[in-house]
């Protein structure tokens, strides 16, 4: 009897994994039977956009925390695929910061090209995943959404792909209750559109408060105040933006900060991350980590400590990304297959020891870079992923980072080199600010 | 050994159901252990407003459908419980029509006065139910949220009792993913303020579009377009309001309909309706139905029919709601404590065929009402629930919708007696079109 692997979620995680199996099914090898559970009605996960927010056409949460307009707010020379350049899907090469549409496009161009899409099971939802000690294997039970159909599939591998940035993590402060106005979290937020005019109050300091800001910027807010729990994140923002303390309060108009000051606003929107959160898994297999680059239990960043059976892919915070997510796919399919020998629980439990004494030894982004490359390099090095210059998509995020500091609202107009095939990526012919039409087509005229 | 029974859900119909086992155990009975799993913080269902929407602070599906203003759209005669009536709650009568945190004060009354607190496991979600065949009890899987630790009990029997307003039903029209504005769920709509200066456009004539509607033109929305599938809701609405045929698509800003003309709308609020959605219960226990009068599948209207030891409580549309749900907690609780006998799977099935095809020969409201009356009768008939003067409620309800037709905008204006007491409610000192506070203190004021 084959072995049977299910993979929960078809997003750039997902994908990768299923890829990786594809990849050594095509070169001959005898893969497991692979089958990929996907709530929504098709894949790429965050990158497959939609327009709901809350629960979608079944009740189901929606996974998508995307927007319209958003373009990629790191490099893509830091992201690419070592099996799949962007020139291989394009037929050129593109710009660095490609828009939602456009990444889309590539993710999608790999996974057809591999013929890995009669795998997923779609509009299907995993309901509960249980171990069984006796027979040694999981019993997986899904949600055929469509057909309102429950049923439970025995699997000897189970590998959780379903990504940690679709549960919001949503703190209230006083007067939440009574404020006149929409309260949302970024997960929510839809189109910067809906802002125009208004004066916006974005409550954090991540990736979502910088871009949903800076969108609501370019799209017509009349102000932008954002407060910080720790420190501001410093960039010089333009004339309408403001950084302010803490937020202690709301009425039902207005926000009262830390330090006295106040600010009159229409909408609050939190950009206070994401949880890591998976109903369906008991308490013996579900991970619980905070947001950092060593999680907690898994090791080699991948493997339940607890159960070696069970792996994550994706769980860690991230400057790497989708090839990051191949690295780890590639690893988990040889160690399924028995390429790769997985050590006892000590080991285990040591390795991801040694990871977080190494992550917190880091002083700053630089080294935070470099440490999770340097993870990448290690899991490539185990498996047949094609190597790639590592070193070189670090130095594409250090220049993205000085660009940021430059410049936060220019710094999409920079271009650089991938690192797969060494071609300079063009510079966009609309700086990003100007470019309101962020469709494919237009992102593509270069 | 005792019995242990399973309530999901502490809203209207779950603690229904503890008070029904509470009031047998207070005339001396023994009544099984029940435990309640109550997702939210705090009981009251719906009745316990929330600002939050789409995921809560534990990453859920936010139970709350409620909005910051309602007040109860139908006269607080029609719902009064039979063993606890306004008067000894609040110590005199009060108006007809009360805002919500009047009728949660009312409802939290009751329970708090028959000390079933403790029986209610808070910010607990069932996770999954699963029948055992060979043992005929059931293993509940629950959540703990705030200790994120998940444990499996074996209870007896299981009540359902969990709602069918929460989760939306959410269509999708042409265009929604380009449209400029907010487009939202009933179940999202939280503050008319947001809405103030705004063209609204509400698709479909449910509860929920009449009275978000009346909310936004209350708390002065520019305009009010209700879109509506088969027929309009035909009041004399205020002269900003209109109603049109279906929508068929919008664009960045306007919406278009079915007649050919067209409105600039802001924002769009889905009163589409909500779902019958138990992600928790797998296919052989899980009630799939019509929201309707005559539920499916339920022996009746409260016993499972495939397995008598399941239950499910306030699963039908509702003209009657917290006195029914009473007279079914009641029925449930004598069942399982064995005075009334279920009788075999044929006459099950059987009564539920009879139950629709009286249904379904009712012609009009009038009738609707009177066959839920005539339900209701039943079975308090059959148990120890004071009895009513459930004809009296009828004849609320239908001077509530004569009320309405006569004008939309001031029928909560009246007052009706209460069937309980034969107390005449006072008129409320303020026409409800201005009384933009709705505290409970202020409402109490008569």
């Amino acid at each position: 009897m084959k072995k049977r692997v299910a993979v929960i979620g078809a997003g750039p995680s997902g994908l990768a994994q299923l890829r990786a199996f594809q990849s050594a099914a095509a070169k001959g090898a005898e893969i497991p039977e692979v089958v990929c559970f996907e709530k929504q009605e098709n894949w790429g996960g965050l990158w497959n956009y939609t327009w709901r927010t809350g629960l979608d056409e079944f009740g189901e949460p929606v996974h998508g925390s995307m927007y319209r307009y958003l373009w990629s707010n790191g490099p893509k020379e830091g992201l690419e695929f070592a099996d799949y350049s962007f020139e291989e899907h394009f037929g050129k090469q593109i710009g660095s910061y490609p828009p939602r549409a456009v990444l889309f496009d590539y993710i999608e161009g790999r996974v057809k090209k591999a013929g890995v899409r009669d795998w997923i099971r779609f509009c299907t939802t995993v309901r509960f995943v249980r171990y069984n000690e006796q027979t040694g294997q999981f019993t997986v039970t899904a949600h055929d959404l469509k057909a309102d159909r429950m049923y439970d599939e025995v699997f000897d591998h189970v590998i959780v792909a379903s990504g940690h940035f679709s549960t919001p993590n949503v703190p209230e402060f006083p007067g939440f209750a009574t404020f006149g106005g929409r309260v949302l979290h970024a997960h929510d937020f839809r189109d910067a559109m809906e802002f125009k005019g208004k004066d916006i109050l974005i409550v954090g300091t991540s990736y979502s408060a910088e871009d949903i800001g800076s969108q609501c910027w370019k799209y017509g807010a009349k102000s932008i105040t954002v407060a910080h729990r720790t420190a501001p994140m410093g960039y010089d923002w333009p004339s309408n933006w403001q950084e302010v303390p803490i937020l202690e309060r709301v009425d039902e108009t207005t926000a009262y900060f830390k330090d006295g000051t106040q600010a009159k606003v229409d909408a609050i929107i939190l950009c206070t991350g994401y949880k890591h959160h998976f109903p369906f898994l008991p308490d013996d297999l579900r991970l619980k980590t905070r947001n950092r680059l060593a999680a907690a239990d898994l090791y080699k960043g991948v493997v339940w400590v607890k159960n070696p059976k069970l792996f994550y892919i994706g769980m860690q915070d991230q400057w790497f990304t989708f090839n990051m997510f191949d690295a780890q796919g590639w690893w988990v399919r040889d160690a399924i297959m028995g390429r790769i020998t997985i050590p006892d629980e000590a080991a285990r439990a040591k390795d991801v020891v040694d990871r977080v004494a190494a992550e917190d030894a880091g002083k700053d982004a630089h080294d935070a870079i470099h440490y999770q490359g340097d993870y990448v390099k290690e899991l490539i090095a185990e498996t047949d992923y094609p190597p790639f210059d590592v070193d070189g998509a670090c130095e594409a995020f250090f220049a993205w980072k000085e660009h940021k500091a430059k410049d936060i609202m220019t710094f999409r107009d920079n271009a650089y080199a991938s690192v797969m095939t060494g071609t300079m990526a063009p510079l966009h012919h609309t700086p990003w600010k100007d470019a309101l039409e962020d469709s494919m087509d237009s992102y593509l005229r270069n």
